[in-house]
């Protein structure tokens, strides 16, 4: 790629990312999008209603830049929890590295890279130059020059390494005074047990109690065990369905009879009133449903929720094995109430080890499988590859303007639209292997996403760039530094397209919520009634990876080509901006991990640092500076080692409270007149909600209410 | 190597065992023996003291023999404790293995070897046939006849995994009725507390008072800061030492004065009484000793054994983080008292990290430095090799009885020599760690040996053998098999001859215990003061890798020279006999780990069956049997999962006891009158000896009597 190809994709994207802006700060003025782009606000009743219309409602204007830019660590804590703290955290920490990076990068190693005779020595066309004289490729093999490369990599991995201390201590800190100035919350009473051993003669109710009176006697306060509701749950949902469909029948839009054919699509059959069709149908649910709820007494799962009197009581009873047999009373943290997934609540140890392995086998084939498109798009970088595919679009691709941007643009396009499909996957999958809360399952998911994306779009692309790709490269440990030497340098050009054209495109798309628009102006424009809102809660699990990968690509390429990193400070100032307002006014946390998605940011840093440094290990090897290459040997050791520290320093605090924090806690509460209210709750707490009907959104009125007639809407 | 070779060296090796099996049931007679062979009892008081003489005494006999068989698991277990049980039930285990592997080995695999035509297809010249020919690698190439071997190698490691199942959760079951069977011990209501964080105001002792008072207020007990004792104990070492000579030099023996010189090596100076010198600096020893033992005050460790009121109470402590700051009040289980290992006693985090390290390193150089002789003793196997090294020695190894017990038995020998210095260097290793007590130095040194002696004795010889030996090999994965396969089967012979010296020649000096029947001799010879009588211990570290060893050659071995099993099945029925003798003669039990060295053997049972099947993926692709290569692979994969299905299963119970049981005794103990005794016990319980000294053995009595004078003996 040439150095106006990446002018071209810059000038798009820009382009793109304005025109975003623009309409962004349009839109959300407009009253009836403030669901789209407001509706944090709206789930909290703040935001006013349709006011009058103004001109200054058609002007853009930068006011909620300023306003996201104002928001203080203290209120975004308060309004969105630790989470979304850490989660601009990654930003701030992002933005640290990449300007110390981008310091030595542009003013150290892009004059010598650039001074290199490797490639060319010609200043006159500086347009038409190839990307490549911008990194490391130019510089001459075995050239002393490369010394500052050596140095580059050693200072910069101890700058990482420095910040990376300092902001797992920082939020380590923040975990722990967040917990003391915490609520009194259900789940921090509360275990799960999986595995009771059931025998014949009694319920598992009882099996439970007289375990843990007889084990726990002084801190043991209550159980719930839970109970096999898929079948339930289909039911509620197809009445909630059906109940939907009446009342839209019911309104006044169609006072007229509407008469449907009740054979097969509706096509066949004696015709019937939908009204009285549904209404009957309806009936027949609820029928099902009451035979259902009496007859649940048998669909016992083994598996209960069990709450203590402190946390300390619930901190023993999870930390030490209960029962002889190890896969028996499995104990578990207990997810908070609302964010507990019920579906895949199974309770068998063998059942989920096997659902596991099935994952992990599903998620290596899926992993694989990915590889080909990855290679299609890769081959859309090389144009002449093209040309020998589609012949046919040889004078097509003769236009520069065409080339430049299938070159600079489409392939990131075509990737991020696969990739699109890959986190809800990942999300099944990781349902699949039976974490039994959401916030488990973004954890897990978040993992997965980030590993799948490392392999099938850093690695593919570099080793299918370099037509060395095989799998075969890992069996030998060996070569892996030559490989990757010689591959990556040379998909430089396609990772900085890729930082401009994915990375600033999936910002501004964020701000703009280009898909909650659609679908808001598509139910204006039809209906009202089946607008089931819903404030949507932030995606961990799609959005770290990427924000994760765009840091791989920086310390990867830091040295290498250093021209990656003004782009990426770009993206990472937009994105502390255009998140913190997005967490201020679209997303609501569904739930509250206490920051525990960090260690994920840290492990993935670290991977990125020794990934560097072993290209920089084949990098100086292929430069003919061997010295330099077994040099840089100890520097991987030493960061391993410095994650391995971080691992017994803080890792802990993110598994578990410790005595220290649960008693001052628990002593605390003892005061607190709350507490008898609290624990009146807590016995409750963890119902299946398809169990208590009454107590869920009123969308299920239905199901206490008489049916609805005409007369009453 | 040749048969006749082959039968040479079982010869000599037959012989030596008769040889010292008769000594040892005649020495063993002898009553001035009974310290060397029943030291146990001695200790016991139970044997009698010097008997009249019989001409019975100088008759072999077997009615030892009778004895050790007629023990029961119970007795054993009563008198030995929980870990010799599982000591034996390691032999029983390796035999019910070899038994089935033998008749699969000799009834199925041995014929279908032999009649191959790939080496040779003589009947008549069965003496000087190479044991090659009784090995997978007579068998023609893409035979398929190999589909033998194939189902061997399927039906082996189901067996193997069966049995390995069954011992792992009868070993647990025992573990736990051992618990649920033993006495209030000290060290089950006791934690260590390392990492105190000391402030300037308070001592460490007030410090970790409050800490427990306020967060464990309703189960704590006691704590005993633990103090740097290091130069007391040297000093009473020293003093004890002139304390004996003092005792020696007063004795009958030596009437006269003794005189010395002052000077150097008692050569130069004036001459000085002895008796008076020696008196003088035991008192200047003394006083140095008084003033130590004052100023210990400022020489507290910030660690400290902290008890308990129930054994609960000290689980709890010990499995839920204590502070906020996981590398402070880092809490561990407390050894018993007398297991207790203090010179390296070290309270820092940082500090022990950087232990570990170093000793990581040194361990990797040691191994990799063991390799010098390994190689040249690989050497000896090979003559032709020897002949060029030493070319003088060419008439003598023309000799065949010569060149025979060089190739059969000098090899194992010298190997053998190298290999009795290890052990106890990985036990400074695994002390050096900072373990604190002698059960965990111990269990860390065995996995040391057991992985030293797997790289140096097996993989050291399997490669250096097919001159292919490289560490590169492990850098490229996927020619493991392919190098294993080619290297292994050469083997076989040295490693038949290495299980009939080593093994067998082992097995009948840990009877006969050469060493200490010498220096028995010796002391009765010259002097009967300098017996310090103490019973040994047994050497677990040391003898448990061995028996493992000869488990990991038969289980690779078995599909490949099935001639291997008989001479184990020999040295697996010895050492059933011979250990439980030795166990309920001379050792008594230093510590009790309750069958924690159980899990050691466990893997290394599934390290020896992965690598026979990575060998048989090799085997079979040289064979030319790609089909029945690639069917391996499901193998590996499967036993891992079994290993992992039995990690979670059993393996939680050999780290800690879990809540039922905790309970269950607490609750017994709740009844108990000599409670009240235990807890008094318990509060000094863990006092560092070298502050105790009244209560040591009667060899420190000089600290609290007067120097005794002659007339006193």
């Amino acid at each position: 790629m040439i150095l106006s190809a990446l002018l071209t994709s810059v000038g798009i994207n820009l382009g793109i990312c304005f025109l975003f802006f623009t309409l962004y700060s349009i839109l959300r003025k407009q009253p009836s999008n403030v669901i789209v782009y407001a509706p944090r606000l709206v789930g909290k009743s703040k935001s006013q209603g349709r006011g009058e219309f103004h001109l200054e409602r058609l002007l853009p204007s930068t006011g909620w830049v300023k306003r996201a830019w104002e928001v203080t660590e203290e209120e975004l804590l308060s309004t969105s929890g630790l989470d979304a703290v850490v989660f601009i955290r990654i930003f701030i920490f992002s933005l640290k590295v990449f300007i110390s990076g981008g310091i030595i990068g542009i003013f150290f190693l892009l004059p010598v890279n650039f001074m290199g005779n490797q490639l060319s020595y010609d200043f006159s066309d500086l347009p038409n130059k190839s990307l490549d004289s911008f990194s490391i490729s130019n510089v001459d093999e075995g050239s002393n020059r490369l010394w500052v490369h050596f140095s580059a990599v050693y200072v910069f991995t101890g700058v990482v390494c420095y910040l990376l201390y300092y902001e797992y201590s920082y939020i380590s800190s923040k975990r722990v005074s967040y917990f003391y100035s915490s609520k009194p919350q259900p789940h921090q009473f509360t275990i799960v047990v999986r595995g009771i051993p059931v025998s014949s003669g009694s319920s598992t109710s009882e099996i439970v109690e007289n375990f843990f009176k007889e084990y726990h006697h002084s801190t043991y306060f209550s159980h719930t065990v839970v109970r096999r509701t898929n079948k339930i749950q289909e039911l509620i949902n197809e009445a909630e369905k059906l109940y939907k469909r009446l009342s839209f029948l019911k309104l006044e839009k169609f006072p007229q009879k509407i008469f449907k054919r009740e054979g097969f699509l509706g096509l066949f059959g004696r015709k019937v009133d939908l009204l009285d069709h549904y209404e009957k149908k309806l009936e027949h649910l609820q029928d099902n449903l009451r035979v259902e709820q009496s007859s649940l007494a048998g669909k016992e799962i083994p598996a209960a929720f069990v709450s203590f009197k402190s946390r300390l009581g619930a901190a023993i009873a999870l930390n030490i094995q209960q029962g002889v047999n190890p896969t028996e009373w499995v104990t578990e943290k207990a997810p908070e109430p609302q964010e507990v997934y019920w579906p895949f609540f199974s309770a068998s140890f063998m059942k989920r080890w096997i659902y596991n392995l099935v994952v992990v086998v599903a998620y290596i084939a899926l992993t694989i499988l990915f590889l080909i498109p990855v290679v299609i798009v890769q081959g859309l970088t090389h144009l002449e590859q093209l040309e020998i595919w589609f012949p046919f679009s040889k004078g097509l691709l003769k236009l520069t303007f065409i080339s430049q941007v299938i070159t600079g643009y489409l392939p990131s396009l075509i990737l991020q639209l696969f990739l699109s499909f890959v986190p809800p996957i990942m999300v099944l999958f990781s349902s699949i292997q039976g974490y039994i809360s959401l916030s488990q399952i973004e954890k897990s998911a978040c993992n997965k996403v980030w590993w799948f994306t490392v392999w099938n779009i850093f690695f593919a692309n570099v080793l299918s760039g370099t037509a060395l790709y095989q799998v075969n490269v890992f069996l030998e440990p060996k070569n892996i530094p030559k490989v990757l030497a010689q591959g990556v340098p040379g998909q430089a050009s396609f990772f900085i397209a890729y930082v401009v054209t994915s990375g600033w495109t999936s910002l501004s798309s964020e701000l703009l919520r280009l898909m909650p628009l659609v679908s808001s102006f598509w139910s204006w424009l039809f209906s009202k009634i089946f607008e089931d809102f819903e404030v949507p809660s932030f995606p961990c699990h799609s959005e770290i990876p990427r924000i994760l990968f765009f840091g791989l690509l920086g310390i990867t390429y830091f040295f290498l080509a250093p021209l990656i990193l003004p782009f990426l400070l770009v993206y990472y100032c937009l994105g502390y901006i255009i998140y913190r307002n997005q967490l201020l006014n679209v997303y609501t946390p569904k739930f509250e991990t206490g920051g525990r998605f960090w260690p994920i940011v840290h492990n993935s840093m670290i991977f990125s640092l020794i990934l560097m440094h072993i290209i920089a290990i084949g990098i100086f090897g292929l430069k003919k500076l061997p010295l330099a290459s077994s040099l840089i040997i100890p520097l991987p050791v030493l960061t391993f080692l410095f994650n391995e520290y971080c691992r017994k320093r803080f890792l802990p605090i993110f598994h578990e409270y410790p005595t220290e924090c649960l008693v001052k806690r628990d002593r605390a509460d003892q005061n607190d007149p709350m507490m008898a209210e609290f624990y009146n709750k807590l016995v409750t707490a963890y119902q299946d909600p398809a169990l208590m009907p009454i107590q869920r959104s009123r969308s299920t009125d239905w199901l206490k209410a008489p049916l609805l007639h005409d007369a009453d809407v």
